[in-house]
């Protein structure tokens, strides 16, 4: 069938076949299909949409697009955690060592940096020499010998997800449910998991911000999980305002080790509840304890103890990087990092954030990505001086931008000082965990 | 603006406002827009519809894409037809000769041969030496001297609607009926007319088939052209089947220099009588007489007194090409050419014609062409022997296929036969022309 022929049928709002879609995505994988004609169809998809058995069959053509890891070899149960994504949301850097020392094995495939979101890749490279690009055999390895592995979607790992999603991009048609569906499980079914949690973000710096979509979201994930035969649990979090204290790579580093290291100051409460949460999640749904308060407990004593950040110390070790930085955290703040308040123009209370701005500044200069091939500078970020209700008066620091050169802090510092709206209003601060799907 | 924003207004269905057109059409041109991106606003365009404003703007934004002709130093009224494409459709060189008998200026902009249609401009070339890559000076050096020029669109003509138009092929977003107004009426409202008749095929033979289809296409090319202040009118015209006695190239130019000589075959009349009437309307159009009945006896008188082939003559000398043709129309069969027989395998009435089939067959030979990097052979061929409504009995010639190999007719002959349908059914041949709109 040609690909005009495929493209018509969902142009005109009728269900592709499982053919059908097989051959799509082996077209987008052999390059016979042109990105035209990729895009063509992607957009009749967004329009007329796919039923339950199409996103099915698109998520199962893009994992089977590559190759399926197997650690059946390890006599662990594998689990994953998997967020859609924030701001501030370093979360993975502690529920890896922290299921691990939990006795869980999480072969965990992260990813970069883009737009206003951060990306695990991008905060494990702040530790000096920590190599992210391990081959499978070294993947498996680190994984057997510390109980989780760390590195990026190779080429071998559902390609036809890295191909779509960029033009995707390009096009306009990145926020539609069963494709958000398809990326992320294609990738994460990849893994060869027992069992896989999934953070949803809503709120206004999560990709999909209202709440009923969050939910539709989740819901989606989770049945596609399921048909799949991997136990999937999701959790609706809040992303209306950036997770935690920081926000940029080598400080969101520096956040996880301090909770690791049961030093983490107030403002960090909120990375440690939901790392903790989530993790309790990935024991029930791996069935390594029965109950969900059995399983906080288990993460709770296994943070406490520090055998979490030891596990962290030897991972770091067998990926290349400097474990140093476990006992001294303070050093993965660049020499010379320069220190610019934002001040609050007005008294109220901090009513909403518009926690995308606060991303898309951070990546404005260097702290993300604005495009797939820009680099990113792991030292700049910015410190959350307050939260959401919060009760502020005129000349109070809403948060501290961390910059190597003053014209960084003055290109950003409006944008902040605006994307925190202060008012007479009452605040209606959510809850952080807000449903558990 | 970035494309992407342009693309999501028009997939969640809103209008697209006049600038967001013209930066979408201006991208075309400037190749600031990936393909991709434009054939993801061409889907969306096609799913979500365009409204009469957006229409006559994307037509006005490809029209001032390239250059718009200006023949105002020409004394004559400037007139032109256009058809909408079809099997046998060979009536520009009749109509371009006559109408300029008749005291038009024709400044004919015509395309090539493309999957079961065929093009004017291959046609002129089985004329020895016919030369149709005119410069815009030889153009209206021609169109001055003898009263029509007969040229390819060049890169300065909407060059926005040439990629516009390949990436709809390869996408399936060709038959909408926007789409096609603003590609048909871009290249024609560009040639600095007063008056355009259109000739809207419909049938099996037609791009769009259906009558109603039909009607829609031509009230909106007539609308837009009035829109753009050229009196245009369209006449719905019979593609049920082939028009006329032949298909492909030389034996369509064959058929026409004998009606332009006075000498047709009965098969041949329905161009003739085509041709007239579009002249006709032509000249209404142009207001160089004032009603249709003196039209079609002034278009008759100059094809009756000869006048018309000298037009021809004199224009064949001038692009380069031999007019003995004119004298001598037989030597524009090749030499050696086969001539084989579709014979009928059983009785009853010629009930339908697949035309599309019939179109389709002879490009498959070399008639015409598949993809538009192909070459054309100008000599193949079929003469249609029989009509619709005719009586057939089993053994009667329903066609003859002029080739130069016994393979190519053995790779055509069992398509040519299915596509005549013979039954009991009483049939109902059309009229050749259904309306004018």
């Amino acid at each position: 069938m040609r690909p005009q022929e495929i493209i018509a049928v969902k142009r005109d709002g009728r269900a592709l076949s499982d053919e059908q879609i097989s051959a799509f995505i082996d077209g987008v994988c052999s390059e016979e299909w042109a990105d035209y004609q990729i895009a063509a169809l992607v957009m009749a998809i967004f329009i007329r949409g796919l039923n339950r058995r199409e996103q099915n069959a698109v998520t199962g053509a893009m994992l089977h697009s590559g190759k399926v890891l197997d650690f059946s070899d390890i006599d662990l149960p594998k689990a994953d955690k998997h967020s859609t994504g924030g701001v501030g949301d370093k979360t993975s850097l502690i529920i890896a060592p922290l299921a691990a020392a939990c006795g869980l094995a999480v072969p965990m495939i992260s990813g970069r940096a883009l737009g206003h979101t951060g990306g695990t890749l991008d905060k494990l490279e702040s530790i000096p020499g920590f190599n992210v690009n391990l081959t499978e055999a070294q993947f498996r390895k680190v994984l057997r010998s510390c109980g989780f592995a760390l590195a990026g979607q190779t080429a071998q790992i559902a390609p036809a997800d890295k191909k779509l999603y960029a033009l995707r991009d390009a096009t306009a048609t990145v926020p539609y449910i069963p494709l958000i569906v398809a990326s992320i499980m294609s990738k994460n079914l990849a893994e060869g998991l027992d069992a896989l949690v999934l953070d949803v973000k809503t709120g206004s710096g999560a990709f999909i911000q209202r709440y009923a979509d969050s939910v539709k979201l989740a819901r989606a994930l989770c049945e596609t999980g399921r048909t799949f035969g991997v136990n999937t649990q999701a959790l609706i979090t809040d992303m209306s305002q950036p997770l935690g204290m920081y926000v940029g790579n080598a400080l969101e580093v520096y956040e996880c080790l301090q909770i690791l290291r049961g030093e983490e100051e107030p403002a960090m409460k909120p990375t440690r509840e939901l790392s903790l949460e989530l993790t309790a999640h990935m024991l029930v749904q791996a069935k390594v304890v029965g109950s969900i308060s059995s399983a906080r407990d288990k993460a709770h004593r296994a943070l406490a103890t520090g055998e979490a950040l030891e596990k962290f110390r030897r991972n770091i070790k067998l990926q290349g990087g400097d474990a140093s930085v476990c006992d001294k955290p303070e050093t993965l703040f660049a020499k010379g990092l320069r220190k610019v308040p934002v001040i609050a123009a007005s008294s109220g209370n901090l009513v909403t954030i518009d926690t995308f701005a606060v991303g898309r500044a951070i990546s404005d200069i260097g702290g993300g990505r604005i495009r797939a091939e820009d680099g990113v500078d792991h030292a700049v970020g910015f410190a959350c001086s307050v939260k959401l209700g919060d009760r502020i008066r005129k000349g109070d620091e809403l948060g501290v931008i961390y910059c190597r050169k003053p014209s960084q802090a003055d290109a950003i510092s409006e944008k902040l000082r605006t994307a925190y709206r202060i008012s007479g209003e009452n605040p209606r601060p959510q809850q952080l965990i807000r449903a558990t799907v």
